[in-house]
């Protein structure tokens, strides 16, 4: 806990409303959304960045630790507070009052409180969408703190792409507010600064209002099952769609036989949508898309898809061993329901890994094949985003296997698979989850000490107070 | 001049044809694409990366000024010498060796001195390109330093979206090399570093080596000339051809009457499209486009644009006063015959300005409506790129007019389309050229001083040296 001293000021500034300091309603602050249990000196619930600035130069100029949350649905601890009791959570969930769309422009203007879904649901009848998409229901601060990628990157980027400006509180001793909120899509007037608070966990300043891209909502959308002939041809598969289809390619998504048939036996609701019930090695999940409404004379998206397949059949060395066009909701369905299928095969241990896309296959492969000599009993279950590189990489342990007994087990497991991952393959040890407390010791390791030094020395000049939950550098 | 110990030392490092000290043989170095005419004391011109580190570390603990020269095609002073003849050219031209193709990944790995005409050659047969379609063609490491973005930012973005990793010498005593070279279009695992050394016109670092991500090469592309009912109706039209052809939307470039006419005046060559030779107020290039070669069954892309025109012709306001489908090749050669066309009515002074897409139109109307009052005998002759924001706002003075004869004549409407475009606009003073010289001055007026001493603190953090033309901060 902090002093009664320091609740009374930070109250004065934000209002009752502003400060959370009894331990029943701080609970869910200090929750993770999957593995962490901290414990806040209070929480701070300021409703305008003006407010964010007060109370982050009191907290600096009393050398007070801020920890910022937004959605609080990130799975690397990157938003709760550790169990020391002294950290404060600075909350963005009543950063919720200016939605401001500029249709022309295809952006918004939006406070950065707002969850993913209120704001597309918000923008629908423009029939405009902010065109990240996620498992999760993320506040947008969270978003671009993160800069999550998801299922459709191939086609729209990630938060990266899509953020136009922000605005910045900054952990110095005035609360600085950077305006860096420009909402042009070409401005080459220096250095681009709101890059350095995508994707840094809040650790150069806190992010309170956003302007981004928005595109276009699809009006027509076909998918369709691909089996490939073999794991080499998820590539050439790859290939041969990007070529016939191009920009009208919106998700291309992996999905292995271990994965699907956890998710087929644990959500009894899917049905196996495979011939006789036979599930395949892997499976890939194509989605084209379009966004105007059927017109006249034009063939549906449906039979451009099929007829790219059968093209694709047909050709020399097909790539394929079998593919099946169907209504998106039900070949979605298998898709989502995978994180939830893979939990019940026992302990979940979750890796988000890219790759260069020739590689992801390959490295795959290499896992399973050394995965019984070198951790007998763990199970790998990976899907993912084959078409811009990225794997969610989980391996389950079954619940009886002694290896949960060991107390460095998954240590172990995660230095091996990174060592793999990153030093062997040239991939990354986090593809879209961003840094938190869980891989800070991965960060540590893996980035060049010159880059940290750089990093030391960028904390200082943003945001030199205790802020975030990662120490860069 | 710098001191023959300088030279013979700069030679021990980078061989005879890495340094370049005779005065003719220096003249196109010091010479710029549109205005300059600086003074160098040495040209070097390293091959390698392991060569530039050398001689940027000599240079740094000898407290020589480097100025980095890329293609040297920008026109804002960012890539030659000033008049003093004490600063040092550090050329790209030889860093031409590694060019390495990932198919599967669509990326390649390249030195930082191939010019991008000679990159797309070189993936012509692979059917890729580097998306970025420009008038000039500049090398990699300038098109990095300034971020350039072009006709078809629309649809593909600009240099920043399309870069994945970079190599980038530092200028500081150890002329450290930065491997920022990560092939991985997902990867968060820390500060995105290569960030501040796109559109920095190389003052942070040199660029040596690139990754860069690639697109497939259209094979089918239809254009058509749309004639706007209104100026108000550009805006209209740009969101009624996005509402119906989403991703295939390629280029929506824009053309004043004064830029047509003054480039159908003065190049005869082409031929006048527009009815009975009457040039409209405005003209619209409206390109779209699609990866794969015509399929059977299909609709052919001519017949799907004019399928979209005759839609939008019919609906209620339609924004078209007129509109006509041609073989892109006649289509855009006016486009790309403006800047040339523009410059034969007298003395150009260009702006490369952005806004927010809804203000372009209202921007120019105000410039041309208070023009004659305050600068008479200037005529606007803008074009650009209203899919994105961007406008080539070209400013013509007759040559016998008055104004030339004034010293502070350029100084005052520089000042006044600035104010007007930033203050009153929200727009850029710099769309898609970065800083140089040229503009510096304004880079110091308009950035806020917080962002300045950021600057200087990176600048300090980065290359501590004298390095670039530009101060940051």
């Amino acid at each position: 806990m902090i002093g009664k001293e320091h609740i009374d000021a930070l109250t004065k500034i934000l209002g009752d409303k502003g400060v959370v300091a009894r331990a029943e309603d701080m609970r869910a602050y200090e929750t993770g959304a999957r593995y962490d249990e901290g414990r806040a000196a209070a929480v701070l619930r300021p409703g305008t960045t003006a407010e964010v600035s007060a109370a982050v130069a009191y907290c600096v100029r009393n050398d007070l630790a801020l920890i910022p949350q937004s959605g609080n649905t990130g799975v690397v601890s990157g938003s709760t507070p550790d169990n020391t009791g002294t950290e404060i959570v600075l909350s963005l969930d009543r950063l919720t009052r200016q939605l401001e769309l500029d249709r022309n422009n295809r952006s918004v203007r939006v406070d950065a409180g707002f969850r993913l879904s209120d704001l597309n649901r918000r923008l629908e009848e423009h029939d405009l969408f902010f065109p990240i998409d996620l498992g999760s229901d993320p506040r947008l601060g969270g978003m671009i703190a993160t800069n999550t990628g998801g299922s459709r990157f191939l086609k729209y980027g990630g938060v990266r792409r899509n953020t136009l400006g922000l605005k910045v509180v900054l952990a110095d001793e005035n609360g600085t507010v950077l305006d860096l909120d420009c909402d042009l899509r070409k401005n080459n007037t220096g250095i681009d600064w709101k890059q350095i608070f995508i994707g840094t966990t809040g650790a150069f300043g806190i992010v309170t209002e956003c302007v981004l891209n928005l595109e276009r909502v699809p009006k027509q959308t076909a998918t369709a099952f691909l089996v490939p002939a073999s794991g080499a041809d998820v590539l050439h598969l790859l290939n041969a769609m990007e070529e016939r289809l191009g920009a009208y390619l919106s998700a291309f998504e992996g999905m292995s036989k271990n994965a699907i048939a956890a998710t087929l036996a644990h959500v009894p609701s899917l049905k196996n949508p495979f011939q006789g019930g036979n599930v395949p090695d892997y499976v890939i999940l194509a989605e084209i898309s379009r966004t105007w409404a059927p017109r006249e004379g034009e063939q549906s998206l449906d039979a451009v898809l099929e007829s790219v397949l059968a093209e694709i059949w047909e050709s020399e060395e097909a790539p394929l061993a079998d593919a099946f066009v169907g209504p998106p909701h039900e070949i979605w369905a298998l898709r989502h329901a995978l994180p939830e299928g893979v939990k019940h095969l026992g302990k979940l241990i979750a890796f988000d890994l890219s790759f260069r896309r020739g590689d992801i296959m390959a490295f795959c492969d290499h896992m399973k094949t050394e995965m019984p000599e070198k951790f007998p009993g763990v199970t790998v279950c990976d899907f993912g985003h084959i078409g811009d590189g990225g794997v969610h990489f989980n391996l389950v342990v079954a619940k009886d296997s002694p290896l949960l007994a060991e107390a460095s087990f998954e240590q172990r497991l995660r230095e091996w698979v990174f060592a793999v991952a990153v030093e062997q393959y040239g991939g990354s040890f986090s593809a879209e989850h961003a840094i938190g407390r869980r891989n800070q010791a991965f960060y540590d390791f893996y980035t060049p000490e010159k880059l940290k030094e750089m990093a030391r020395g960028l904390k200082t000049l943003t945001s030199p107070g205790k802020l975030g939950s990662v120490r860069f550098g």
